[in-house]
């Protein structure tokens, strides 16, 4: 049952008289639930609790921690059909995205319970003393990973399950031991109450300490403004917009305590296609990228919303198909109203700039709230003075741009800004020639994928969902795979230290 | 021969007006040698070429660069008594120290050469394909780190060579493949500069390219101010003062892209010490103490500043004895009269405040640059109440916090700022009941020493010299020992890759 309450640690809380509801996309109508706004006042409730149940949660064993994880996994997929209906009420999405979400949801939470069964995770290092070295004895030094603190999360509008409340973020965040308070996102307000009762009902159920976890309301900027700032928050996950992310990071900067802030926000993929691979398989091409661009109406943070190679007849072929057939896909809800006016407006600022021609766009019956897809070109040499044609389009958008040779196609991927993906799309007979291209893509993204579609990202050990600014506020980390991890602990030593004293992960083998 | 010039990679240069000299605080005399200022063309020319090099440099075989790291150990070797004569006359550190140092950083050097002999530092993963995985297939996936592109680093004040042009952030920037541009610290300009004709004699020796390193004078902020805002620098490493390491913290997170600094700053490593390891060795531990607190002047980023126990007879006897002890060494010079300046305002900051005592202090004849060492006591509430009383006073002066009982130590230490390090003095019989002043202790510092000392900081692959802020910029990464390499370096994933186009240490076993 939906309340609209916040979550306070285990208590369900209304204080304030804020209110607001969810729309749904599809039907153009408000849900019925109203949902709080947390107050400054609960605000600060969760944030004692949580900074009080971090002094037990942090140095719990991981596998009381994976049991609590495990009970997260199992009490999200014991919400059954009322999440799924929840879900699709709130974003416009079908089912089958829902649950294919809610499955990548639970195995998140697994795979980090798996991952902290045992503690290779925390990286132990023993190096023994050396008492006898000269000039110096070498003192006994030990060291592991440690938690940070109480993490804040803000999830993405597009993954109201993999990117949000019981999503990567705080999956990740609970299994290094940092109790997480999650800024709850107002579109889908309702999926977050159901996947944070799963969360309190998992926590109570394995005896974690209350506070782990809070989920608070808001459908305005001060109450993720009063988390960041707050002194007792010690790192912040935030999947979003570059212009929210960006406002969060400031936030974070300016504190007397300066926290990590961990921000994936825009990028738009770009995919680089070799003329080879349009003389061979441009058909192939299109109908793969067409498909690819209008995937979840174009609403994934790896979504190819930029396609890159040289002048030539079949590139201006491929163009006019890749165009058609993007065009001719039959058009879906996005997640919002806002989300579609943004895509209108951001979509038109592009097709305005004197450079670029629109290819095609969906010209059949459009309802309210649907998004109309578009290809657009233009040439590397407009693409390269006007940085205006990098703005992320999110939504079915796609452009092309049409490079004069090769050395002009190496500089527009060098002026590319950071992106989480490149791709290149490439035949075997390019290979030898590849490494200035493969070496200048390198340089702007995290991740290249070879002759495939950046949109899906695997949850892997061996995944980077992050990259250069703005792709993500610190490249040296990841969103997505157990590394992500990395994002809530340090390194802390103990020298000499007695071994009754030291965790049992450092005693002497 | 020292020449008063920038190193703009290969070139020796002094295109400005801008001079100063360096400062014998021993005989309290200017060294002859003239320091030419790096001009904002110079600086430009220097992030150029850092810039260019780093094309080559990034993909060198771990190998080769290890053979660049080791030369750069033997031309500093080469110096010889150059470079001990210039260090002394820039310091006033005796020679044993210059030598000690030396042995360190070239240590330091050799230790990362090694490291990147081959690639386990790079943490290749290599996650195969599933081509048959319902509902979605598999993708191959590896990944490994590499590194972020042109870093600055700004040396410390008090290690003028193993925290400096050649220290461990320079020593592992060069590692992880990052050129390196230092900011020259102005008080050790000419050991800076011989530092400098070291490296670049080995990185034309071992067929670098030019750029890969620069040496840039600059006795004020600019030059500083202007590396760090500059768009081709991708990270830097700081050791200083909080409010040098917070400047260009600031810098940094306002730049459009902004960059990771990690800032080594102020700390004043606190030793808690039981009532019976007061009772059972007072004596020798106010002996340890009093030596570790003047040690190199008391010029040291993990010199014991605050002691902290419970109030007994035996504290105020080990009060009295520690400054007396304290007292009776012979003074020694500090770096520069600007740091005994601040040495001196800084102590009789803390003395004015209405609530603090002073103990002892040096009463004998100070010759002009030395350092009056001194020690002060203060209640636990006072410290509490006060948090001016968390100063660093760098040099040699501790104060030590007299605590009511056990409650209000646990209150003192949980309200530490952060700390690159803790100390704790006790006997077997604490132990047991010691958990809650380990586990507070450990929140608010990096490493924590168990009886000993926290002055000397181990080059060892356990170490973390880092700490929570305002010990560090970023606690999830430590200045010291070979993890210190992860602040240059990101994650990259290649994704379904053709085998020919994958770095070998990504190839299947």
């Amino acid at each position: 049952m939906i309340t609209g309450k916040n979550y306070i640690g285990y208590m369900l809380s209304e204080k304030g008289g804020k209110t607001y509801k969810t729309i749904n996309p599809k039907l153009n109508v408000e849900n019925s639930p109203t949902y709080y706004e947390a107050t400054s006042e609960e605000l600060e409730t969760a944030m004692d609790l949580a900074s009080k149940a971090f002094i037990s949660y942090r140095d719990m064993p991981g596998k009381r921690r994976a049991q609590f994880l495990n009970a997260i996994a199992d009490e999200i997929l014991a919400l059954d059909d009322l999440l799924i209906e929840t879900y699709m009420s709130e974003t416009g999405l079908p089912e089958g995205r829902a649950k294919g979400e809610r499955g990548r949801t639970v195995g998140q939470m697994r795979m980090f319970a798996n991952l902290i069964e045992n503690d290779d995770w925390r990286e132990p290092v023993v190096d023994l003393a050396a008492p006898d070295r000269a000039p110096l004895p070498k003192p006994d030094l030990r060291q592991m990973l440690i938690p940070l603190g109480p993490v804040v999360v803000f999830g993405a509008s597009n993954f109201p399950l993999a990117y949000a409340t019981a999503g990567g973020d705080t999956a990740s965040a609970l299994a290094a031991g940092c109790p997480v308070v999650v800024k709850s996102h107002p579109m889908h307000a309702g999926t977050g109450e159901l996947v944070a009762s799963a969360i309190v009902k998992a926590a109570k159920d394995t005896g974690m300490p209350e506070g782990v976890f809070s989920n608070l309301n808001s459908a305005g900027i001060e109450v993720g403004q009063q988390l960041v700032a707050h002194s007792k928050v010690k790192a912040v996950g935030f999947t979003g917009s570059i212009r929210g992310g960006r406002a969060l990071f400031d936030i974070a900067g300016k504190r007397k305590e300066p926290i990590p802030v961990f921000a994936e926000m825009g990028s738009i993929n770009p995919v680089i296609i070799t003329q080879r691979a349009l003389e061979n398989r441009a058909e192939e091409i299109a109908s793969t990228y067409a498909q690819s661009i209008t995937l979840g109406t174009g609403q994934f943070c790896t979504n190819p919303g930029l396609l890159v190679a040289i002048e030539s007849e079949e590139l201006t072929n491929f163009s006019k198909d890749l165009g058609n057939k993007t065009a001719a896909i039959a058009p879906q809800p996005m997640l919002h109203p806002n989300i579609v006016a943004a895509y209108d407006r951001n979509g038109a600022a592009i097709i305005n700039e004197n450079e670029t021609t629109l290819v095609a766009q969906y010209d059949g019956e459009l309802p309210i709230n649907y998004a109309q897809a578009k290809v657009v070109t233009v040439s590397g040499e407009a693409f390269l003075n006007n940085s205006n044609l990098q703005q992320e389009v999110f939504g079915p958008f796609s452009m092309l741009v049409q490079c004069a040779n090769q050395d002009q196609m190496l500089a527009v991927i060098a002026n590319f800004e950071g992106q989480l993906t490149g791709t290149i799309i490439a035949e075997e007979a390019d290979y030898s020639s590849m490494a200035p291209l493969v070496q200048t893509l390198q340089s702007r993204v995290g991740r290249i994928v070879f002759n495939g579609v950046p949109t899906g990202v695997e949850v892997s050990s061996a995944m980077t969902h992050g990259g250069p600014y703005p792709a993500s506020t610190d490249s040296r980390y990841t969103a997505v795979g157990s590394h992500a991890i990395k994002r809530w602990v340090r390194p802390f030593s103990f020298q000499d230290f007695p071994s009754e004293l030291l965790p049992s992960m450092l005693h002497n083998k």
